[in-house]
């Protein structure tokens, strides 16, 4: 059988790169087209010389309409407000995209200006796009011609709330959201704040209020608490760590009046419930809770909770690999989804043995 | 003038070995005895070889009544249960005591006897006891006796909270604690779940409902805020990160209707005003949050916070070394306050240059 | 096509874990047994949280008839000592044996017995096994029913010296290899030694004389120079370095005088003719060094070399990851070519993205 | 009495910040102008947020007749090359200097100025500068005017061969540098090849071939050889590790005729011999090789040595941190014999307790 065609825009950031790891293993797709405008002309592998033997394509600048009309996917992982304007030139070329950005991820336009502070040239995708996660969108995925692949936070916030929200058991005025993530969430580049001095040893909040994550959050958590989009306003705040890969969300709400009987065990007991028959999402053990070291290099985000009845408080968290489920092998997981394959395709295996 | 002669029961923990650190480089104190059940007879720089040429002293099984006899000042770093019954043994015989264990940091007994599941052989010595936050108690150190050296967690949670608690600002039932803690928090010991390969690229949460260091919390806060010590209960939550020192807690707690017209600045104000001249309490500049890299090595603790208008929520920051303010140096403020020093003797200058 | 049954002796630790982890992704193998001693009757994935979903088999205590009847290959990752005894007990019931400790590496019985303190009960097999580096042996491991899985040092000295010693290109009597590891080269234990806070910002050598690698690496470049066995002697020094996985090799040696027109291009050449079409030996572009970060979770060997013309010295260098290429991946290689396989097959995308 | 007057050129990179740290501890001197071009007008505790309350003196664009005026020693922390050009200035106003650079290190002024491709333009202040390593001109420094602060692989090396050079027990033909640094050793930058994604959990060489510091070591171990400063040259090996702080040598030589009945003791007794009464030798005791967790912070550098019998080659090891003995700290302990102070002023006790 033919492979299906899949290329990159923007290969040589650090979700391209896990990108093209995962691609790279993949037993039905096949890597066409890898840009890069900083990198043109040299090899994959010149530029991650992990990558030698393994994936040594050469980097091309974007030729938009040769690129759609080769590729059955094009993924794109370039900074919002570059995206909004490149995915419709692929789009009008006939291919399928997932987008990195988040100029696609909102249905409401006005959220995504405020919190971006740009115009969007075409809001008539916002309403076309599929949000990325296929533990919320999986039908719909199935056919989506354009799909917005979620931020790393609200992918392990969303998980990690979604069967909470869904069956009214948390008072949505309550929810805070305190994150933490590794150093390639802020992606690869020459800059004197991410060196190895100034972050081996180090930890602390950054973005502490705005972070354009937690409009995307509060969006997709109105949703699945029924609401329009604009219910629901979480506190956030993120935090960075002194490791490569991994982010842990530590989430505190209220049980609301529905949830009687709130225990540790029942929180758990929700989860399995709700995670039943899923590929990536890890219902810990009873008690157990996750670490970002069992979901290094993989698509698996752990969920577990507790509860603490001195204050009667809950307690959710969830981990993950923000450029693994977080990011790029989120989007192949969507990509077996839009192109009919098995969820688990080329992923199943991909964790780190220690 | 002679100096002070200061002995240390449990020397060869991490605490034990900072301690030696500080008071090697203090100009007016003198260590007398080094105890070690462990390494009896051993040298402590053969135990900490970084401490060759600079304390070489031999290592002493404990004699309680000689060590209180050629000591002003006994700081003892033994567990739970063990200082206890230590700790008489050696005011009996004449000398003033620093301890770092929980079991004289609670004023009310049935609190310490639900926390560390112990009944106190000693309940009388809880009323002495002054809780060794010179920030909160610096008079009473001043001809304290017994000293109980505070938690990591409970200080750097305190020191953030103050000024706040003590003028009414915050909802006392809306407190929720986040705080990250380097592994040093956890001791010096053979344990696989501490081990290199297990920590590293790691990120967890732990004690994820009733940490000792919960209760703490809650009566030194509760005092604060001109309470009996039951009146708060904090939402607490501790994670272990990779790094060796350093703590940062970042906290949740929504404005009373006494803080009117909440702002970042304004809550920096606060600070700014409640520290003025506090020799350790660093305020950052408005809009500054704290970094565990910037109190790395030193007794400083950092302190900042910011607001949420979208949420409502206040948000307080706090760094400090486990080590250091949250543990050994803070210790050492103590000993300068109790021996009628200038607090900042020998640690003024003790931090990190890189 | 039915898979071929491998069961794992030692799975536990993290040799046995990166086994595991390579033949769960492998598409031609099926894991049978995996015993641990320690462990017994509890999952896999309770010991290693990253396996949840991945490898949930149950730990069992070993039956070396039964485990030998139900497998094609048994893979043994045992002390030495422990090795010498168990392996003939899976051969004699009939399987085929990749064994991980020095047991069955030596051809010169003395040179093992030396080395390791130890009388070998089966000396035998000595004369038996295949040195289980396909890049040396791939001819004899197609037939061999013993193989003795080579050290880690000894894997990336021998990969890196092979091409020189073949050609007579150095002077024997000048090696000097000077070589660093990851942490996880100790193995997975409870020891003060290896944890987070004693090994974070630390860097050391370690059996600086006479560590039992040094007679394996001197009796395979024998061989390859020719010899007996006892003709070449190099000096080698470990050093442990704050990271989890990776070993990088030094190497000094002077040129023969049949090294004519020595400089670092030359090198380049020859490690590139030497390793034409070798699947897992990257000779990386002229100029160009290895770096560990580059084989991280892969099979993958890199190698280079320069010329210094002052001193008239050779420098090799040679990188892989300590548990890939220097244990459990080449153990994969090594499996695939005793089974007729591809010899890539299931290793070749087995990288790290980022 | 007055303290002594101390100005820093460059105080923003790594180097300049230790120095403002050992400076801002030390009970002899007061630090007068801090420099920087790039941040210019900032407080140093802008920069360096740990020193907030320690230092938050105002950088200052330099003035050098003024600079030289107000300070008894100006301290410049400048690439080579610009310090050759700028020390002239400073000195002809009448102040004394330490300078970190390459540009006065060098007796041998063609191996200055064909290591550093330059041509110096006062090649006068060659013959003048000191070698700034106390260990070998402890005399010359008491008077210097101009110090040349030696290069931090050269002090790890030098402290290492000294005893053996000098007493002519090594074969100076034989001289094999094998070194790895901390990143630090890389100076301040915002480079994508320094960022943590880098270098967390990587290992490399790097200038395998013509690093400056190779002819600065082989002019120094010429004079202790008792040659022309032309006759060593060694084979030198630099490496990057993932720690930010430290340096470890190991270094490998043949003995000489003279030296008979070689051994480890032998070595650690020539050691201590060499270095009885020298404040920041440590030789380890016999057996026990340096770590460079145990000088992490401090001007500390241990030395000590073993015997391959099996090879007849030496093996001498020494540990420093690059920013402590091999560079700032090392400054510090100069100009305390400079200024005629006992040598560990505000030095001994700089450690890292943990």
């Amino acid at each position: 059988m033919a492979k299906i065609k899949v290329s990159i825009i923007g290969a040589t950031g650090y979700v391209g790169a896990e990108l093209v790891h995962g691609f790279a293993g993949h037993p039905e797709a096949e890597l066409v087209h890898l840009t890069s405008k900083t990198f043109e002309g040299q090899h994959f592998s010149d530029v991650y010389p992990q990558f030698r033997g393994v994936c040594d394509k050469v980097l091309e600048n974007i030729d938009y309409a040769q690129v759609a009309k080769d590729s059955d996917l094009v993924i794109t992982a370039l900074p919002h407000g570059v995206s909004s304007q490149t995915v419709p030139l692929l789009l009008e070329n006939g291919t399928r995209v997932i987008d990195h950005s988040g100029d696609f991820r909102y249905k409401n336009l006005a959220t995504y200006e405020k919190s971006y502070k740009l115009t969007h040239p075409h809001p008539e995708l916002l309403t076309e796009a599929v949000y990325g996660l296929p533990e919320l969108y999986r039908e719909q995925l199935k056919t989506a011609r354009l799909v917005a692949n979620p931020g790393c936070y609200p992918t392990c916030s969303i998980i990690a709330l979604k069967p909470f929200l869904e069956a009214g058991l948390i008072d949505t005025n309550s929810i805070i959201i305190d994150a933490v993530s590794g150093v390639t969430g802020a992606g690869r580049k020459s800059d004197l704040a991410y060196s190895f001095c100034e972050l081996d040893e180090a930890f602390k909040p950054y973005g502490a209020v705005g972070h354009r994550h937690t409009t995307e959050i509060n969006e997709q958590c109105s949703f699945l608490a029924g609401g329009d989009g604009n219910s629901i306003k979480v506190t956030f705040t993120p935090h960075l760590a002194p490791f490569k890969r991994g982010m842990l969300a530590t989430i505190y709400a209220k049980p609301s009046e529905r949830f009687t009987e709130v225990s540790a065990s029942k929180i758990h007991e929700i989860y399995e419930k709700a995670y039943e028959g899923e590929n990536f999402v890890r219902v810990l053990p009873d008690k157990t809770l996750p670490d970002v070291k069992a979901v290094n290099g993989s698509n698996y985000i752990e969920v577990n909770g507790t509860f603490d009845p001195e204050t009667g408080m809950i307690k959710l968290f969830s981990a993950q690999d923000n450029l693994g489920k977080g990011a790029a092998l989120q989007a192949i997981q969507a990509f077996n989804v839009m192109f009919g394959l098995d969820e688990a395709t080329g992923l199943g295996h991909i964790i780190r043995g220690v």
